[in-house]
């Protein structure tokens, strides 16, 4: 038995239990024990006091687009300028497996040890995640406009059927279907996906929802009704479900949303930095339904890590209630943890440190004097606490990085090979700069 | 001669000049001269290809209040609750000392290297702040409640005075009027502070201005105008005032304003954490008013790097204009630079990398992974870059940090010290909790 001791451990348990001075027994991929005061004898690993609290769950992202971070930046067009064209253009399996794994390190190295992706060519994002020791919801993008890896929706369902054959009974790695918005695959989309995710339990379904203010004129003017009810009518609306943004469901859509049991990711940097507004996260979760934090695209957050999540997604809830209340600090933490665990039907394997659940977790050094003093440790997570604090990263029971260096993948080589990509999406965009000039 | 060589430079002057390979030379505490290319001979410093940018400006802020970061988070009334006995209990001249040091070698590590503070005991803070080799305003906070070191205003405004004779004609430090704030100081003491700043050209008055709600229903009750124009009719709204947080003003208020010549120090992260909404940054700087990102004190914004500002300060501009174009990354960094240096009237000497100006300037390392690409270097810095990628701070061409390690004060000592005061404020924390339960 290995026991990790001399740790303050942080559980997110249901009671927030928190060890000042503990120990974590692991045995194989899982957490066996965990206590206080004198460790089990075993192979034992000093934390030399830092903090162990579980790996954070990232449930909205869209790993490949790294290569794209910063690119268009401020340009209120930019999905129909620039990245269309580049994905059209320039998005190849090689392209998505460079991009996930700069994504890969960058989340390791932030914290975060599950990732629910949806892009293209998610075999190749599979394979990378599974080398890089992640644990990863792969959703398989089905969308009507020509997309980089399926020229028909039958072609989209095809893949999407692969994928869940590779990675069947794999421990890690879970296949999903991921329709890309109601709006841009319709109603009939919505039926095919609702029929192939109740002959697959167990399996999400990822889908932007209420995400922009288009969505809801579409919805009206197409069928008399909300985008949240298009998608209820298509019977989507289910547990499997983990809807992205959802900026403006109305009180209806809210109710709805918590009877059928679906989850939300909230992607607060992606949202801001859109000029969205504030999702009614508050709302929501009142009403019942899980929300996570979640990164959104490093194009349209410009991370993958959950800390530069935490402070916008608690300021907006305060700024829209009026008050310092809303959103507490131990919430945040619970939505980055176990809240977004439970987003995709994981809430029984990962996101608190309980024996029996795997052992998904982080060790945080609290040696920065910017992270004291601590009255709250929620408070220094939250507000202070930086993703170049995590020091170690383990998942299912092994170390992806231990002193700051990743352990399963080449950082160097991935960012050198992120790198060359990049210059390739520099000259499109200068020509692309050019023609609309 | 000195010159640091092979690095990518951002000038931020007027024309927002960058350097892709390119070097600077230093003569004593100034800037003689940068360029592309080969560098002049001189002694040479290496700059490995990393990025130089001018030092950020902070120009508003409570330095010692590290000692609270954290303290009362999510709580609505924590001003009265906890600051306010906290300070009155237990703030002397040596925990204002102790709180400035943990509070400089943040700054100093964060990339700041100008401060600008309004506390109690300001000749501590300023002996800190020289010692720590930063450059720094220091404000006598002049107000009518107790405050920890004086019991009158007569005091208040002696102590300002002896702070005036103790820091005339020193390089870097500067002494300040800070009254509180109009609500809490009255027009009497605004008029009062508006002689002594006539009295004592080119030393700033440091305000808290229509901060909050209350505040604008006190100045339309007790005065019938607005909390701006109370300020104006006693003669304070002029080039020489850096007004903090100008959460509410009118558009009347903004025109005037902008006729008087002040300036805007804008916490963003401070008002998002209290809920007060969003400050009309876009229209201020529309209006020709000056706004530099501050950080506000550690205990409502929890940092005091200015990092931690860029994305909300963007964020919040964008949700509030409905569109991803307001406060583009160029005017983020300009805030924090050059425009910031402005707000305390230091635009000509500081802020941007020019021949003659002050070497103030940061070094900052883009190896991380989650930097990367770079398609926009203002975009990798707002969005993507953090405190811990600056390598070395030097303020008047003197190195306050190389290598991450603080070379003027001591790291280990400054936070020891601020956590041993911490323990005594746990306790009252503890006493005050038990009282009102």
């Amino acid at each position: 038995m290995r026991v990790l001791s001399n740790a303050r451990i942080l559980t997110m348990d249901a009671d927030l239990r928190e060890i000042g001075q503990g120990w974590i027994a692991l045995e194989d991929d899982r957490i066996a024990a965990l206590g206080e005061g004198t460790p089990p004898a075993g192979r034992v690993e000093d934390m030399g006091g830092d903090l162990i609290m579980p790996g954070m769950v990232n449930p909205h992202c869209h790993l490949p687009m790294t290569l794209f971070r910063g690119l268009g930046e401020d340009v209120d067009d930019r999905l129909f300028r620039y990245i269309l064209p580049l994905e059209r253009a320039l998005v190849t399996a090689d392209v998505v497996e460079a991009g996930t794994r700069l994504a890969a390190v960058e989340s390791i190295r932030g914290g975060v040890t599950t990732v629910a992706d949806m892009y293209y060519f998610e075999d190749r994002v599979g394979a990378v995640l599974d080398a890089a020791g992640l644990r990863g919801v792969i959703g398989q993008t089905l969308a009507d406009f020509a997309a980089p890896d399926h020229a028909s929706m039958d072609e989209g369902f095809a893949r999407l059927d692969a994928l869940v054959d590779i990675y069947r009974d794999h421990p890690r790695i879970t296949a999903s279907a991921a329709p890309h918005a109601p709006y841009s695959t319709g109603p009939e989309v919505l039926r095919r996906v609702a029929e192939w995710s109740a002959a697959h339990p167990g399996l999400p379904v990822q889908m932007h929802l209420a995400e922009t203010r288009e969505e809801l004129k579409w919805a009206e003017a197409e069928h008399g009704c909300s985008t949240v009810e298009v998608t209820d009518r298509a019977g989507l609306l289910t547990p499997a479900l983990v809807a992205a943004h959802v900026m403006y469901p109305s009180e209806a859509d809210i109710a709805l949303m918590a009877e059928r049991g679906i989850s939300v990711a909230h992607n607060a940097r992606s949202n801001g930095k859109a000029g969205r507004g504030i999702a009614p996260v508050t709302a929501l979760r009142a009403a019942g339904i899980a929300v996570g934090l979640a990164t959104d695209g490093p194009m349209s957050g410009n991370t993958l890590d959950l800390f530069a999540q935490f402070a916008p997604a608690s300021m907006f809830q305060k700024i829209a209630g009026g008050s310092r209340k809303p959103l507490p600090c131990t919430d945040v933490i619970r939505m980055a943890t176990i809240e977004g665990a439970g987003t995709l039907g994981m809430g029984d394997r990962i996101g608190s440190l309980e024996p029996g659940k795997q052992a998904d977790l982080i060790r945080i050094s609290l040696a920065d004097p910017r992270l004291h003093p601590v009255y709250d440790i929620y408070s220094t997570l939250v507000f202070a606490a930086l993703p170049c604090d995590v020091r170690a990263t383990m998942v299912a029971g092994s170390w992806l990085m231990e002193d700051r260096q990743v352990a399963t993948l080449d950082a160097g080589k991935a960012l050198a090979d992120a790198l060359q990509i990049a210059r390739a999406f520099k000259a499109r965009i200068i020509e692309i700069d050019k023609v609309s000039q």
